[in-house]
């Protein structure tokens, strides 16, 4: 992998490689029993809360196990990333623990507590505009100029294997608790984090079902594989899962996915919403819309988990008071 | 103490037995890293969020290692317990997992979330005037006419055993990250928390400095340490903190804490609101006013830390949303 990391699958060893990289530098999130939501839910719910990671999302792991691994002259050029939100805070992040210049592109209209957060690493953060510009060509040039290195936000091995060590630790924990996880879901954009942590996850647990959630109008993940090719989502669309919009599945992860996933799911803002309610009430935790989807489609029943041990992962938490002050006017 | 629960004071043995009872039942809460703050900090912390265990707050250990104790006879008559809400939830979330009825006295003016929860684990629910009723009459009311059996919310040893599994858990998971405990910050009212979690902390860190952490204005514990006997608070005063508004300190707690704490120090109800925002932004925690007290120490530097490991205990999360709101405005 070393030699051409852009042209080769992950696989289980590499993940278990990022595993020991990650080792105490990354937190080691928990994983939740919750029996209010078995309650609610008729089913054995294990909540991974990957809201209680460095800086508040799961992104950490892969920018960690990528950046970690340049050399003394890649680290001098620093590092490039485009981003939302949280790859890019965790780009940023990561760079600062390393001691390298961070970039960090990110569209106008992200949440103003993720572009704070991110400029708090002490990266810089260049804005563009959604709609009207290209935000690879941006990252491009300051690859170019600064040469910089680019940290892709899923596409690339060892973003991917370092998503990966999520479902390692569920396997772990799991094993622990003495449980058979059937099903995990987990929230897609470009599909990094569901191909690494099923892999993991189904290397332990081989009739594992995993399903993609994503945002309706950004379901490309769930489209492409009932296709078996990869489609892009129609544009300009709108979500309040600002980290979920990715234009269409990766070729990497929708080469893993395809071969993985059980299939994909999609759910609407007020669902979202009505699931961050539910976590905040429940289970005491602060979940963004983009976090909280596959708990979303847990709780508003998009697959029949009945009987079953269900692997939730609750994948960021950085969101803006203001959206969610909206959540908490839901009711469960 | 079976033959005379009321009249000694619990030891180790004690809280290794109710953990022995409470295993697979209660949750058992992790106890997490976080990088943020310990820069916040300049020091090293360990956070044990109670707000993840069943009912959103540590009371549940306290009250199953209780409960489960009845006779069938004792069975028969059911529970009755005063509280604000967290113990009252408690208890009535144990007596419906073991097929008792409950019966809770509140007060009329406690959290809307708190009644209701209380409620919906189906227990009967008495509301009383908080300046004008005495709460243990209407409950001894309760116990004579119902034959029910009262589960007090701190000063029973059984109670204290079961929240000493709090600091018996976090002594276990420390050693296991290779961490040496040299504070313990928890929130305290009647005192059973901090009484049973320095109790199972201290006997493995025996150089522990444990401080109760409590409102200002109702800082009955720290007032009566440095006395030296126990002293009420003044009447009528108001807090956020609607968990910790005992009147004083108890007599078994208090026999226990004056042996085992370093002191007590109090916040207000900013300091509390502004560690409950921290809390939203960089724990992504869910924390009642009451629950947010020992971090608000530490973060308004309360005691000095720097350089030491410290466990927080975050013990409760039954916050409704308009006080949460207010937290949200708050800048750290």
């Amino acid at each position: 992998m070393v030699s051409s990391p852009g042209f080769r699958l992950p696989d289980v060893a590499d993940i278990a490689d990022a595993a020991e990289r990650l080792s105490g530098v990354a937190v080691r999130t928990p994983l939740l029993t919750a029996p209010a939501l078995d309650a609610a839910t008729g089913a054995r719910i294990l909540v991974k809360p990957e809201v209680l990671q460095r800086t508040g999302s799961f992104k950490f792991r892969g920018a960690y196990n990528r950046i970690s691994r340049l050399n003394a002259a890649e680290r001098a050029g620093g590092v490039v990333a485009f981003s939302s939100g949280n790859h890019g805070q965790a780009v940023a992040a990561v760079a600062r623990l390393l001691d390298l210049p961070a970039t960090i592109v990110m569209p106008a209209d992200a949440p103003a507590m993720k572009i704070e957060a991110t400029r708090g690493h002490g990266a810089s953060v260049v804005l563009y505009d959604r709609d009207r510009e290209d935000r690879e060509e941006i990252a491009r040039n300051i690859v170019r100029d600064k040469r910089a290195t680019l940290v892709p936000p899923f596409d690339d091995p060892l973003v991917i294997a370092g998503q990966g060590t999520v479902g390692r630790e569920i396997a772990e924990d799991a094993a622990q608790l003495g449980a058979t996880v059937d099903v995990l879901l987990a929230p897609c954009s470009g599909g990094g984090l569901i191909a690494g942590a099923t892999l993991a996850l189904k290397d332990r647990f081989p009739r594992l079902a995993s399903y993609a959630v994503e945002p309706d109008g950004f379901d490309d993940t769930a489209r492409s594989l009932r296709q078996g090719a990869r489609i892009a989502n129609p544009p300009a669309r709108r979500t309040l899962c600002d980290a979920l919009m990715a234009a269409q599945p990766g070729a990497l992860t929708f080469a893993l996915n395809r071969k993985l996933l059980a299939g994909g799911v999609s759910v609407s803002d007020d669902e979202a919403l009505s699931a961050m309610a539910f976590a905040f009430r429940t289970l005491k935790l602060v979940l963004e819309p983009s976090g909280a989807v596959a708990l979303a489609a847990l709780l508003a029943r998009k697959i029949d988990v009945a009987g079953k041990t269900v692997a939730v992962v609750c994948s960021g938490g950085n969101v803006d008071g203001d959206v969610f002050g909206r959540a908490l006017n839901y009711k469960n």
